[in-house]
Order: C-alpha cells, then structure tokens, then sequence
C-alpha cells in the first residue's frame, strides 16, 4: 500500500481503517531503510502515526508542517514523495537527513538546531493572517526542546495572539538524546502519570466527616473543571488539549480534526514512545538514536575496536583532570553522550551537570560557578555555542572569568550536513578580548591543549574534529603547551605552509610533495607571532590551512598580525569557501573544498607555481 | 543618616524603625545624584526599600546578590561604600551604572543584558555546597527579563536542586524599558491583581443551596492552600511567596528573613514601582528610564531639536518603506523606543511585533514570516544581535531568507560601556555566507542603506551607531546603492584610506592632513574587491579603518581580498583594539583609540613617514 502514497494527497484517498496498516507498512520501512543508510531510528519509529494523522487531517503543504529539530521526518519524507530516495539519506547528493525546504514544498522551514518550531510557525501564522490567508501552521516539538529559552519565548508571543491558526503539538517521548533533566520534564511527567488531576480532585476528602462525604461528593463534581489547575500552558494563553496516545490513530484523528476547527493558539500534549514497534530500539532508544547500518533481525553489534575519537579523548582528559583538581565540574547542554561525558558522571556525579538543551543557560551558569572558584569546563559542539554566543562574550569574556569551553564537531561534520558544521568558531571567537583558542592536530595534543586551557586563567576553548584523528598515542600523563607557542613540524623551503588543527596532517603531506615548510600553528590566539616573524624571514611566501571559514579566521589572523608588524609578503589562504557546506563523507567534502594534501599542493602551486614560488610583487 | 552608612555592616546596626527613614534620605539622593549625572533613575527609585531590606536581611558580601540588567543597582551602590563616588557615574574613569565585580566586592556579578541572573546565581548557590560553604545566591530579576527564554532555562535547572540556598526574586513593575508584552506578563498582572487566588477561593460557593454555605465556608478554609492552583514558579520547583509589597519593609524583611531559614529553590514575587517617590517619574517612568541631566524640582524639559540621530532615520525610513510595500513588517524584541519605533507602531499596529526581550525568537519568528513571503525588518542593538546568532546563522542565512537586520548602537556607545558596545557585528557577521553587510557613513546613507538591504531578496544587515552623524541632508525619496559598490570620496596620493561607516568622516580629515585618497567602502560584504584592487594599483599602502574590533573586521576582508588577488602591498588596520573598552563619553574614547582624524593621520605617520610612504618592503 505504501507504494502508493506518493504525496498527502493520496493519503488523503484512503479510508481511515487502511491507516492502521499503512502505519505498519511505513514503520517496517523505516527500519528498514535506516538499517540500510545509517540514520536517525528511535525518533522515527516514534513519529509513524503522528505523521500519518497529520498529513491525513491537515491539507498539506497549504497547512505548514515545522518540525523542530527534525530528524524524525523520515516518516514525513517517504509520504511527501522521497520514498525512493531514502536509499540516499545523508549521502553526498542524496536527501538530507533534515528537513529542506530546497528539497520539498512540504519542507516549509529547514530545522536541525534544536527549539526553533515555535517560532518560526507562530510566523507563518501570522503572515498568513496578515496576507489574508486561510492556513494552519503546526509546530511539532519534543520534550527535550521545550526546555531550551526560545521555545518559551515563542511560547510567550504566542500566547497573547487570541486569533491565529497555531498549533503547537508537544511530542513527550520522555526523552531528548540524553535523557531529560530539569523542572519541565517533571512536570510533564506529573500531567502524564495524570497525579496531577488526581491531586486536585482528591483534595478536600481526607478531613472530612464521614456524613459529609456526600456533600464533598457533589461539591468534587463541581469543583471539577473549575479548581483543576490549568496546565502551565494554559497559562501562556494556549488552549492545552491533552495528553493523548500518539500511536492511536483513533485519538489522534478525532482529536487533530477538532482543533483544526478552533481559533486561536491551540497546544496538543501527544505521548508517544521512542522506538516503538521495534522492540530493540524501544528498549535503548538511546543506543538507537542514530546508529550507522546494522541488521534489522540482529540489533546493533559492539563495533570492533578502533581509534579513539576526539570526543572518547576527551572524556577520558576530563575524567583524569577532574581525579586531579578537585575544583572541576563538567557542564553539558543535554549532550552526555555526544560529548563523552558518561564516564565522568558516573564517576564524579557531584560534579556533572546536565543543564538541558540550554545553551545561553550552560555558560552563564559555568560563569557563576567560576566567580566562586570552581573550574567549569563546558563541553558543547562549536555549533551549538552560537545559542550562547552573547554569554560567552557578555558573561565569560568581559569579565575574563575562568571557564574552558571543549568544543567538539568543529570543522565539517559530514552526514549532518550544514547546520551542524562548525565552520565558523575560529571567526567568531577569536574577535573577543580575552579569549585563548587552540585547534588541536591530533589526540594527543587535544588532552594537551585541553590541559593547557584548563591551567589558564581565564577563557579558553579547544575546538577538535567530529570522529577520530590522525591516531596519535595519547599519554597518560597531563602536560601542557606553552602558551601561544606553535612548532615547526617540517623544514622546507620556498613556502611556509601554517597549519592549524585537523589541517597540520593534510599540510604536511602538501608539504613533502613541495618540499616546503609546514608549521603546526596550534594557537588561533593568541597567534604565535614570532614565528609568524621567522617564517616570513625565512621564506617567500606564506600560506594558511584550516578547516573553518576563511573570512575572518585564522588565516585573517596571520594576515593581519603581517601587517601589524609592517611585513609584507606573498600570502594565500586556503580555508572553507564562503557557501554552506551540504551533507556527505567528510573527508570528501573536505577533498572537495581542496583541504587534503593533494588539494592544499594543487593550490600552492597554481598560485606560486611549481618549483619554486612567483615571487612578482603584483601590483594589480 | 545615609552619611553613617558606609557598608551594609552599619546598615545591619540599625534598628528597624531606622530603616524607612533611611529609605526617604536613599530615594532623595538618587534622586538628586541622577538629576546630576544623567543614568538610569525609575528603576532605582523602584527598588531602594528592596535594596535596603537585602543588605539588612541578608550578610552580603559574604551572601552573593545578583542584580538582572543592573541598572537598578544605585541605590546598592551608595549603600555599599559608593556614595561619593556616585557624582563619576557612567563618566570616564567614573564608576560603571552597572554591576561590575572589579569595582566592589558586593557586586558579585557583572550584568547589563537582561535575564542573566538567575543562570549566574545558581551557580553561584551550587558552587557554594559543592565548596560545603553556607551562604545564599539571591538574583533580583524583573518581569521583563523574565520573557528572556535563558531565565526560563535557568528556573527549568534550578528547580531540580532541592538543596541549594537559591532565592529569585522577581522584581514585579509591569515594565520593561518598552511597555512588556506576552502571555507571561498577563500571568503576573493576574497573580497580581489577586484574581488568581481569587478564583480558587470561590469556587464551589455558586452552586450550592444556602444551608450548605457554612459546610462550603469550611471547606474552603481546609482547601485554602491545598487547591489553590499552583503558580507556574511552583511547577518548576520552586517555593513561591508573594506578591508582596516591594516598598514595604515591614513585608520585605520580615518575608526575607523567613526565606532566608528555608532550604531549596525560594522564588519571592515582590510588586514595585518604577520611578517610586518621584511623581513625574510615577507618571510617565518610560520618559525617566534613563534620562540625561535634569533639573527635579521642574522635571525634564522638551530637548531644543537638534541634529537627527540615527535611531531617528531609521524610524523615519521604516514608516516609509512601509507605506510604499504592504510586505513589511517590523519586529524589535522589546526596544520600541530605543530602536525608534514608536511612530512605526502607531502608524501600522497591525505590522509592528515587539516580541518582548526575547531575541533569539524575534529572528527565527522574522525567518517564518520570511518564508510566507513578508518581508521582515528586525530592529535591534548590535550588541543585542549576539544573542540570536545562531538563528541568524541556522534559520536566516543558512535558508538565504529575506530579512533585513537594522544594527543600533553599532561601535562604541559611550555612557553604557562595554557590555553595550556593539564592536564585534562586522567579524561575526561577514563570516556566514549568504550575508550582505553594509556600514552607515552618515544618516542619508543610512536610509539609503536601509533600503538597499530590504530591496535585496536575502539577509542583510545595516549597522548605524549610537546617536548622531555628521548631519547630512536625509532626502525624502527611498533610493538603493549599488549593491557591493564603494566610492572614492577624496583622490589624493600614496596612501588610500579604506574607511567603513563612521570611519569615513575622521578618514577625510586625516586624508586632508596627509593628501590621501580615501574610499567610502559602504559593504564589508560583498566587498567592493574591484575598488580594493584600483586602489592598490594606484597607490603605494592601504589603511583599513573601522569603528569594530581590528580582529576579523572589515580590514581583515580587505587583507583576505588583497591575498586571493594575490597582490602584496602594505597595509595598515586601524580599528577598535583587542580589549574591553570601558564607559565613557564615545568621542573621547574613540580618540583614546586613535580613530579621530587627528589619530588616523597619526597612525599612518607613524607607520608610513611623514611626507611619502616609507615603501621597504619588510621581510622582518
């Protein structure tokens, strides 16, 4: 049957009794299809029949559909017409593993970045009111990032529009990646175990007299709907529907099809489970989240040995560190597993903490603890520290308090594509005063420099690749590196190439193929600028490499400490070009952009030419 | 009596009838202080008896107080050793008009963009019992930096640590700088008004037949504290107490001493009153936020017009615009006045959202109206935009959408100091692909600008400093410049003075000192490479200059663009240092910082020799 919906449209055809089985055909696709591509699993297998219900109620893509996050559209994505291509899910040139709005007009808003459904919908709500036209818009939402700010936020604009066609469906699988921390998720707990209506219906009774009862009885009955404590999002002025069984399409239907029908700010509190139908993922949604490929019948097998990857390295730095300084304290956003901090929680779990998907909160709160005298490390991928931007400038910087940011997934990240690259961390951190930033170019020296961060009295952030590296052995012991100090790692001539992090490998191989010079740079700031000085003196021209942006970063950085000491001298910068980066290898994307060994010597020598550099000062 | 007053410690050596009149003289010399220095003054006025009660309640500094915003922090000022002090306020060398930690101990942490607080106290409160330390966090927040989504975040946290010494005390005086909005604030103004307790009390009266009146009225009495609906702070953990009457201390300290014996998250709700004891300020508290000299006795006088200032053209350019293309829509989160859209308000109700102090939705909410095909216009302070730079990235840039980012208080901002500068929007933005920067060199230019970016179907921001120009002629007619192109504003010879945006008046007075050529650059992106490669063509050195840091700013883009053309010439950046520029008056610190004309012809004097460009090319 599933090979017959090529669009909502035919969804719509089909009576309501063929759902049920469409939804079982579409899950086993899903399974399938993941088992085969590697993707995200628990939260699709979730979202079948809410997808279904959605599609099949709503006249899409007329009614705007923004599903936060939104790696669980692959149910979405197979009914909107790209059943087929989900072969090529994540791959280079095939569909992203997000919604696009390049990709499908059912894609009505590109999300990957937690929190920001709410917002974008309550927009199209009211364009659509502004326009004049008649339209839904329907923010889907787990419970994981109802706890980031801005979904507050919209929730608090939202509230006061009493005419807009919103409708905010809470997906509560009592889970985001890691497992759910804080106040919210309590309480969404208190409405779902129902306690909470218990609570007020009970209240009265245990005082009473025993003649009385009867008259408590009545009084109950009334009382009911009146004294029932509106739900905190009746409060922001939703009408709060809930909560229901999202994998029964019977309540899911009916109910969708009724608010459809109301005015005004609608909530809907759906309860689905993570994984469900495949027993496996039901019962390790986490192991299941997104896993590469595997078969369906067996599960997912223990991966063979293999490097480290940076994240293990650092889990491993923190672990050891925090053994030695009794002042650390690790701080995550919701990324436990992510960051590799489930060895450090369970070892040191007075001194973890899992602030939720709350980026802005995770570096003000580190700030806090640092004017006391702890030493937080706040563990965060490079591009998720955009949400705290502000805090780390405002907070962190301003008032030069200590606090070492490890800033994982730096650089291209590959299957996740462009909203989770994190290319521009060089840029937009080393502009701000009192700010050290390192790149590490291996394993050993990410624990080295993470010590080195660590030590330092003030803010420090090491930012280091997605997966593993170069293989380095990584010491036990917990050594530091000079302070703004880069080291010649190869003695060439001509050409000085200065590499920093992931792209020091890459440019030594550039550099025995030209003979040329390369420097591991180590320190974006403060720049090592007597070597900077040195090679300049030394060579006739200089050539940057990093795996960031090359507007503003650390090839920006060598340009302008060139000009700051008055030197003059043939200077090319390789970097990431000015465009977003779509999904793929990520070692291919990097060939792509020219930054392996082939493609740093290829540019070299068609900018200097190939045995010896063009030294003619070109005057334009 | 104040006079005796030196530290909170004489504070606490008074008896607590000393206490009000101690209140009287405080709210007096505010008063009088700010009518001399010009600063904040209805939110001081609202908080002394809050100031007075904390100080005596509480053993500060040992007991760490968090002020939101801070800018309500006089009155702890001149109770904490500041008294004399207070005539220097937000002047040069003087002391800041917020909280900073290196200028008294009591200011435990350094705030001036809201909603902070709660982040920084927690972790204060943790690191304390992580220290086994008995002291207390108390942050003071307003119902206006509530709608910030990283208060929320920080409640969502705080209200799973049930052992922490945290109290949070909203600060509750229906006002932000702009009226407030949301559904939060209607919430507050219901627990405000009572009717919230209201309703749980009656409830079940209505209906019953009058014998029973009696059994009810028991009832009620046993229900009373059990029924009434738990406040949203209750939901996320916390003990809720309030409202109280924030100018009386006979509620307040009583209240807080109770609070003070109480283990686990504590939220006081405590109503105000901006301008409090001041009937001008009581009337009209949006006009005494933060007014310049006055005299108390008369008030503040209507200012003599004088030149427009920035803000102004931008209002007058968005009612324009508005007029002529019905797809504009205006956003600003929470900043109607200081963005200079009260005109735009009441001229098009219907397109003005203030979203509240809520930036990081303002963007994202703009990208959704942005894909309905309005055409969106996000009004906000540079330094400001640090807080939605993730969704400017992820939801704007990345989706290439329409919207047009109008940047206030670009550069320095003089009295507000550096937590209000906006020095880092060049090198944070010219980084994201997809986005167009432009640089305001005077007011007409500004609003040709303005309309250059919402005529250019993708993202594009228009940065504009605080106050006035050079009082340029803004004609009436919405014209557009050529997108990317800059102009030769003087010919002259040897050296080329880039200059962007305030820049280029002070860079005409040095070129006339030195016979330079200087460019009016108007783009930091798309920059104008053709203009940069004539220009170094046709002289012997380039000078970057720009009111932005030197790292990554608008002079790195040139430097980037001279090394892809390959052309090796000798460059001179001039801009805003890598450090933290205090308060002060915004003329005086720019010359401080050499960017006057006398400063920019100094600098290159000193590089280049006085008569002729000294050409050695360095080879260091």
């Amino acid at each position: 049957m599933l090979n017959t919906i090529n669009s909502p449209a035919d969804l719509r055809q089909l009576p309501r009794t063929q759902l049920k089985p469409l939804a079982d055909e579409l899950r086993a696709f899903v399974l399938d299809s993941v088992s085969k591509t590697g993707g995200h699993l628990s939260s699709n297998l979730g979202t079948v029949e809410l997808t279904i219900a959605l599609h099949y109620v709503f006249n899409t893509p007329e009614d705007r559909i923004v599903w936060d996050v939104g790696h669980q559209t692959y149910p979405h994505k197979i009914l909107t017409g790209r059943r087929d291509q989900m072969s090529t899910l994540r791959q280079f040139n095939g569909i992203s593993g997000f919604p696009r709005r390049a990709e499908s007009e059912y894609d009505t808003f590109g999300t990957a970045h937690s929190s920001t459904s709410i917002s974008a919908a309550l927009g199209m709500a009211l364009a659509a009111k502004t326009k004049g036209e008649d339209r839904h818009a329907i923010a889907v939402i787990g419970d994981g990032s109802m706890t980031a700010g801005m979904a507050f936020e919209a929730l608090n604009n939202a509230g006061i529009c009493e005419d807009v066609n919103l409708l905010v469906i809470l997906n509560d699988n009592d889970m985001s990646i890691s497992p759910p921390v804080g106040a919210l998720n309590r309480y969404l707990a208190r409405l779902m175990s129902g306690q909470f209506y218990a609570k007020a219906k009970n209240v009265g009774k245990s005082m009473l007299p025993a003649p009385m009862l009867e008259l408590a009885k009545r009084l109950e009955e009334h009382a009911k709907g009146m004294i029932v404590p509106a739900t905190m999002f009746e409060e922001f002025g939703f009408n709060y529907i809930g909560p229901i069984d999202g994998h029964d399409l019977d309540s899911l239907i009916p109910t969708l099809q009724n608010l459809k029908n109301l005015k005004g700010p609608q909530f809907l509190h759906v309860v689905t489970k993570k994984g469900q139908g495949y027993k496996l993922a039901e019962a390790d949604p986490v192991l299941y989240h997104g896993p590469g490929k595997f078969n369906p019948a067996e599960g997912i097998k223990p991966a063979a040995a293999s490097k480290l990857t940076y994240t293990q390295v650092f889990g491993e730095w923190l672990c050891d560190m925090a053994a030695q300084d009794k002042t650390l304290v690790g701080i995550t956003p919701a990324m436990r597993e992510g960051s590799g901090m489930v060895k450090f929680e369970q070892k040191f779990p007075d001194r973890y903490y899992d602030v939720g998907i709350a980026e802005q909160h995770a570096v003000t709160f580190a700030a806090g603890m640092a004017c006391e005298g702890l030493k937080p490390v706040v563990a965060i991928y490079s591009t998720f520290l955009q949400r705290a931007y502000d805090q780390l400038i405002h907070d962190v910087a301003l008032q030069n308090l200590d606090v070492t940011f490890a800033l994982d997934r730096a650089g291209l990240v590959g299957a996740d594509g462009a909203t989770h690259a994190g290319n521009y961390d060089l840029a937009f951190l080393r502009c701000i005063p009192n700010m050290v930033v390192m790149a590490a170019s291996d394993e050993n020296e990410c624990r080295q420099m993470l010590s080195t961060a660590f030590e330092h009295k003030g803010p420090a952030a090491v930012r280091y690749p997605r997966g593993s590296g170069t293989g380095a052995v990584v010491e036990k012991i917990l050594s530091t590196i000079p302070m703004g100090k880069g080291e010649v790692r190869r003695e060439g001539k001509g050409i000085a190439i200065l590499a920093f992090g992931t792209m020091v490998a890459p440019a030594l191989a550039a550099g025995e193929k030209l003979n040329a010079t390369v420097a591991n740079m180590r320190f974006i700031k403060p720049l090592d600028i007597e070597l900077v000085k040195q090679l300049a003196a030394s060579h006739d021209a200089l050539v940057t490499v990093e795996e960031g942006c090359i507007m503003g970063g650390a090839g920006a950085a060598v340009a302008e400490a060139l000009a700051e000491a008055g030197i003059v001298k043939p200077l090319l910068h390789l970097g990431l070009p000015d465009r977003f980066i779509d999904h793929g290898d990520a070692g291919q994307l990097l060939a792509g952009c020219g930054l392996d060994g082939e493609g740093i010597a290829a540019s070299i020598v068609q900018r200097f030419g190939k045995d010896q550099p063009r030294l003619v000062v070109n005057n334009a």
